[in-house]
């Protein structure tokens, strides 16, 4: 939070029929359908979420992500950072309150690997869903699914890493850790704005703006194994997991909503400050680096969305 | 962080026998001895953390805690947080290099609860113990105990809550959570520079200076129960728990070490980011406050040392 | 099993108002009410159990147990095992089938610390609920509460423990654990009809058919630290935990139904075989042997039920 | 134990170089030597059990399952239970005490599938490892590696299921768990002599006398997490997991040792009693029964030594 950017605060996911995406979101993630709006795009949310909604479903004949938002402390914030982001040479455009339902203006632009991203400073609290900001019960009773927690992260594939290392250090950003190549060329980057092991990571791909996964937080490994439970349950399309990750050391689960988009749901994880050295993987061990256990990428871990 | 305060860095606490007190901290809780100093004082710190050490013990004829260090970002960092602080009319004095050993200059000021707090930008790194920064594995083989993974907070027990309150937001501290009376009076403040549920917490007392416990952070609910079994096995003096708390949510105990000073062991707790409403907890509801599922307080929760 | 007990099969427990307890042992615990009868009993069964149900409510003026039932392989054994009671000069009396709603005959007699017990071999079979017995899924996605997988024990208080020791060594249970004074006198039996830590238990106490508790089994350490949190939540009144016990090594809570019965929930325990030497707990150490981190009884430990 | 076998007792292990499995069956795994003789060879068990051990290791130019063993209550169920095995037309030999250290007689037969049984009731008892028989502790502080609990069943492939089951049905033991194929015809055996979800299985394979897997209990599904860590920090070869097996539902890690045996980690499982229908899986969702996650069976699932 060094210049004001505190935390991925939504992400735009295109979905194929947006009524199933909603089942598999709600009933099996466990968010909270909080609003819709009158282009039938659907919010949702994490329970331990403040904010109105995290995610946001668009019905479109393409799967992946529209934008990554990230909340700012304030709306001064928003303006010096995007005046800081139009010095790298990145043109930002300024998208009026509204446009996003109960949500403050956004600055939005095009990191160099080809990802939309966007920083606002203002949306409707609505508090923690299904509990009380005073005296608040440990959890609410009446969660669904996988109950997870909040909006976590993203894992992006794209090009021009440096670019974006660049552009995100020029956010406030920290680098917590990175994947080296054997002339020490970065090919993957996780990046933080806060305590949290990542708020965004990217993969180095000869394509731009590739979509891997959005990924949301459960509180403990039992839930982990609860979540892979509800996935053969369900007859979800499994990627891989229940395991862990060696970058970042989280547990996680890599899975599929109904139009093809990869989820994660994940608990643990390494924590950052900024006097810490970035932690480095070397890319010639990146299945261990990506799943500790396996010590192999599974075919799959390569396919990502347009 | 959002004026350079990142996290606790160090707490320095008095123990009757050294030699005793540094096998309680490392054979029981886990901490790594990592260096001693010509004046007797033992470092220790958690196998996460990057510095060299978080504990500091100093034999004396008292129990209790001398000072709580915070690190920051960097020299000028705390220079300018030094002229906050006398702005408030607090005296700031500063310590030089190297009176802690391999830590740079500190500037050191007591909060109007009467408590010792120092603000510091250098210390040696060591990285994390037993473990890479280079493909690190999930965690070390050959930790201890409890396996306690950082210094986390302290808990005080003072006065002027209010003078607290200012000094702390100067300081860029958020007001996580509070404990109002019924007249809406501040009884309790639970502080943090980040997005932890606290780095620092108060509770009104009649006189200064009070502390009341140095916790350590455990990573699961489980090892919360191993550490209950390990408290028992050494016929180790246990206060409270395993439990929950109210404040915060985390998963708990209270235990003391063999100088009465009390410790916590916790896993769990809420996040915070700085556009958090503070969560409220009523005074009259404190037993439930404290103690999640016996919501009573035990007696020994109002003991504290000088 | 070795004369052919398997284990507890049902317990009927004394309520002063069926549908408060309903709503507790259903609600909250998570038991499943299977029927009632024409005389207003409530028949109710843990998810895992195969039988139609394992706990019978009877509403009555005072609070307690009625009895505590065993399941036997087959109609023959419990006629042999009911002319083994006999021989030991106690009384049995044959309850016709029907009774309890869909058992079969039950063959019931008064231990020699005043407990009702009985053995029958027949009761309809409706399966592991909300699972089907071909390709069954991990667990039923609908469970509320606690999720309680099964009534597992009951803790019993009474006086003549020696006779007891009798007579359950001639229904072929085992003594799996044992506290003896510092003359070597029993005073707490732990018997067992097959692997389990205990079916049934009793502690020395100078009157007759006193009742402790009735136990029901959860699956993890994590499932008895929310179902603390759910005690907490629905304002039950809580007993004494999350803790182990030193007996068994089972992690577990206690609380109380609306009517005043105590009711445990425990997860863990230690298991045994007929070649095992029975544990020895000494009775000067029972306070770590019943509260293993407290290391001491709480008061109301010692109260206990007509 | 409806005829008198208690437990799986031991496995005698084939292994190319003693030393280097030691290694990993001590310091990996966490079995504890307790005795050597003078063939070589070595003698294991895990913590919890009360006999002086459970696993033998024996040097041999292939790696493979020697023989498994059967506790049973008492000489003359041996004997009776011999004689049981004889009249369904296989050999039973009589091996002296002694062969195994610290072993009584055993006997000996091959079942329909071609593996070597045998059942004895006498070995020596040197108690739970680490822990007093007399105010137990929870657990002892110097386990290694995984912290197995126990030797707790054999996988084992072969061509005569029907046979084996007759067998097992003859020694007492339940049918928990059956695979049917579209024919109705068995193709995998779930076989447990007392609650278990499992003491030895069977799957139908061409060949006789085929091993798959020895496997071992650990206490929580936090344990596979840190066991399949340590799997990756001790570079061995890992099968799959840590998943749940859909069949008995437990949660599991498939490996190898340095010679290619497969080992299994788990915990959970159901349970069964003698009146329980067995559980049946279709082998047209053979998948989904072994591997309840992937719901597919790996390439490796099908490999198995002689």
């Amino acid at each position: 939070m060094r210049k004001g950017v505190m935390r991925p605060g939504h992400v735009q996911i295109r979905v194929l029929d947006i009524e199933e995406a909603v089942k598999h979101y709600v009933d099996l993630i466990g968010l909270i359908e909080t609003d819709r709006d009158e282009q039938g795009r659907v919010y949702l949310k994490g329970w331990t979420e403040v904010d109105k909604y995290s995610v946001v479903l668009r019905e479109a004949d393409e799967p992946g992500m529209d934008f990554m938002g990230f909340k700012c402390v304030d709306e001064a914030t928003i303006d010096s950072l995007a005046e800081d982001v139009r010095k790298l040479g990145i043109e930002v455009k300024e998208i009026p309150a509204g446009d996003l339902k109960d949500c403050g203006r956004r600055m939005q632009f095009v990191a160099p690997t080809g990802h939309t991203f966007e920083l606002y400073a203002t949306k409707e609290q609505t508090g923690k869903w299904g509990v009380s900001n005073v005296n608040p019960e440990a959890w609410p009773r009446d969660l669904k699914g996988m109950k997870a927690t909040r909006f976590d992260h993203c894992l992006l594939y794209g090009d021009d890493l440096e670019g974006n290392l660049e552009l995100f250090e020029t956010l406030g950003f920290g680098l917590a850790e990175q994947v080296l190549d054997p002339d020490n060329n970065r090919v993957a980057l996780f990046l933080t704005a806060s305590m949290k092991a990542h708020d965004v990571a990217f993969i180095k791909h000869a394509e731009k703006g590739k979509f891997h996964h959005a990924s949301f937080y459960l509180d403990t490994w039992e839930n982990v194994l609860r979540a892979a439970d509800l996935i053969s349950m369900t007859n979800t399309s499994l990627d891989i997991g229940p395991t862990r990750h060696g970058l970042t050391h989280g547990q996680t689960i890599y899975f599929f909503d109904p139009s093809g988009n990869r989820n994660e749901v994940f608990c643990g994880g390494d924590y950052y400050y900024p006097d810490h050295e970035p932690t480095t993987w070397k890319a010639e061990d990146l299945g261990k680096a990506i799943f500790y256990h396996d010590r192999q990428l599974n075919e799959r871990f390569l396919s990502v969305l347009t």
